[in-house]
């Protein structure tokens, strides 16, 4: 009755434990949701009444115009008819979807990788070819065997503290993947929503602004500097695929809501973005510390971890294989959520003692709070 | 180096008329833009500050409920969670294609039908059953016939006010629809965004609301009736295919935005919502009846029409089947734009002599000089 790619399709898990972490008194490091509080204000006295009608499918041509202008800023020089505006970037991933896989299609991706990203990877019907991932990114040597060996139609990195490891590719790294997805002319998918959310000084460029001649795809993000609830995200994209993404938008949707690309134009354009993320990073780095110091106190006997540089998360393993959904079991029963890490690998049945936290979420008191209770937990199965 | 389904991505030629109907000084019967003069105003300055934080899957309960609500007055009992809030109903054509459409999958539809539907079906592969289309709509034995030869995997109908041709179907047709899709259970997904669009009184309930065994999506809009910049359509649905269509729509971008969510609930509980849809339909009357009077003065000779009982199109046939894509170009030289009629049948390469010619968003005297016009260009290729 279904189309065959309903078999492969996942979700209900995360579904379940984002459901549970909205029940009162839960203190969750689940999910990835920005501070209300860190917030810009939601201010829509300005609105125009055009808005109201029919938009482009590409999307506002002001704020194309910003996006481009700001990713030529970063080195990967862009023009504004490069820039389409997307329902978060979350559509990027579904729009790189349908360009690209076929049931069978090999895809190269980061282990761990963005959940929400396999997902839609794997209902497409991707055949998934997963490169270990280090604190200074994938192993550009891994890389070019397994483009010779396996061909995959494109590779979907997050090289800027990645969700869910928190790493940052090196600048030596970036280079070398650049230089391997040239040579081969294999297609890249930079996911790069947390690129401003740095809490040390970091300049590395976007991987797609060393490409010479391999196609990309960058996607970004409104939704962890400004508000997610607007769904504004982007793809900027090599010329060659422009057109195409343009025309399964318009399939998809025809076009973004305007009245959140109004805001979002607005806000990149505001001269006070640049302090407003300051504010932002210095609210975030307090938690992140709070949350390092709190995994210190209460986790140190039996993980490991990095503290992230940037980003939202810590990924946290631990020392021996735990199936992390089972201590997920007892830690809401305790009132403590947290995302599981077996999920994160495209194989997500082998036990891996991965945990990912949230640190941007939840206050001081509660990180100190869910992390005690959340080591107890732990503990108690370790013993 | 794309997936196969790329070779199936269309949509350039309407892309192509759309743009071209922005120049300056073209008088565009091709959108189906509602007027902004006749829209409510956009009036955000009560959104509440929670909007900017993500928001669920299924769209925000308030909306959801009065959704079902207005659905279980048209006759089709629904509850709350059956309810999916979509970026427009366009998401709703995406959603049902994933849920139901792999390569060669048979896909029933009216001839003509609505086109971004076909180019979606088609983007995934279907392969179209064609019914001919009647102003009573399609013929129940020739449905009845086409399940038992084909089993289609779904029947796609627009069966109020239909888009391109206007036309609505009988109570009769629904009622007998209703049953040959029962007895065969074969999903129906019924798209209503024209329903409020009514010049005279019509009460026919929705086809969905005849079923008792067979699975059904019903897509409506608020584009029409209130601002389609905004993208708030809805998506109800049997029970069973509700957590189908919600995880898909999660993959595809996470939620829908939440400023339209709130600004749509706000629309349709107004006090004013059933003397604002007067207005409107006043609005449009006056529009259709100047388009019938132009189109009597001036096509009378060489074509056939109906007069829309609702709806945004008048759809004339020419006495003989000219390529209307060759008279679009005559009339652009001419700064007229319409729809040609080809592309809304699933094989649209056989010149058919149809235009589909928009009233809402040209004024009357717009309507009259831009008829007079088109009238001369299709005379000039008939002589």
């Amino acid at each position: 009755m279904f189309s065959e790619r309903i078999e492969r399709l996942t979700g209900s898990l995360i579904r379940e434990i984002l459901a549970l972490t909205q029940r009162e008194g839960v203190i969750s490091f689940a999910g990835g949701l920005p501070a209300m509080e860190a917030m810009p204000e939601l201010d829509l006295a300005q609105a125009p009444q055009e808005l109201r009608q029919y938009g482009t499918t590409e999307g506002e041509p002001s704020l194309r115009a910003r996006i481009a202008t700001d990713l030529s800023r970063l080195g990967r020089s862009c023009a504004a008819d490069q820039v389409l505006v997307t329902a978060g970037s979350q559509q990027g991933i579904d729009l790189a979807s349908k360009l690209f896989v076929d049931p069978g299609t090999p895809v190269l991706i980061e282990a761990p990788s963005y959940l929400a990203a396999i997902q839609s990877f794997r209902l497409f019907g991707a055949r998934f070819i997963a490169l270990p991932l280090s604190p200074q990114g994938i192993d550009p040597a891994a890389l070019r065997a397994e483009i010779a060996r396996q061909r995959p139609a494109f590779a979907y990195l997050i090289p800027t503290f990645q969700n869910p490891s928190g790493y940052c590719y090196s600048e030596a790294t970036r280079l070398e993947v650049a230089r391997v997805l040239d040579n081969a002319r294999v297609p890249l998918i930079e996911d790069e929503p947390y690129r401003e959310l740095n809490y040390k000084h970091v300049d590395h460029v976007p991987i797609c602004a060393h490409l010479k001649a391999a196609p990309w795809i960058y996607l970004g993000s409104l939704s962890k500097t400004g508000m997610p609830g607007l769904r504004i995200g982007y793809a900027a994209a090599s010329p060659d695929l422009v057109p195409l993404l343009v025309r399964l938008k318009q399939s998809a949707d025809l076009h973004t809501n305007r009245l959140g690309q109004w805001w979002a134009d607005r806000f990149l354009r505001n001269p006070d973005y640049p302090a407003h993320l300051e504010r932002l990073r210095a609210s975030y780095r307090a938690r992140r510390d709070a949350m390092a110091a709190a995994l210190d106190r209460h986790f140190r006997d039996f993980a490991r971890w990095e503290v992230p540089a940037g980003g939202l998360f810590f990924w946290v393993q631990l020392n021996r294989p735990l199936d992390s959904r089972v201590l997920l079991k007892k830690a809401l029963d305790r009132n403590v959520a947290f995302m599981p890490g077996e999920p994160f690998f495209p194989d997500d049945d082998r036990p891996r003692g991965f945990l990912r936290l949230n640190f941007s979420h939840a206050d001081d008191e509660a990180i100190e709070h869910g992390i005690r209770i959340l080591g107890q937990v732990v503990r108690s199965c370790l013993d």
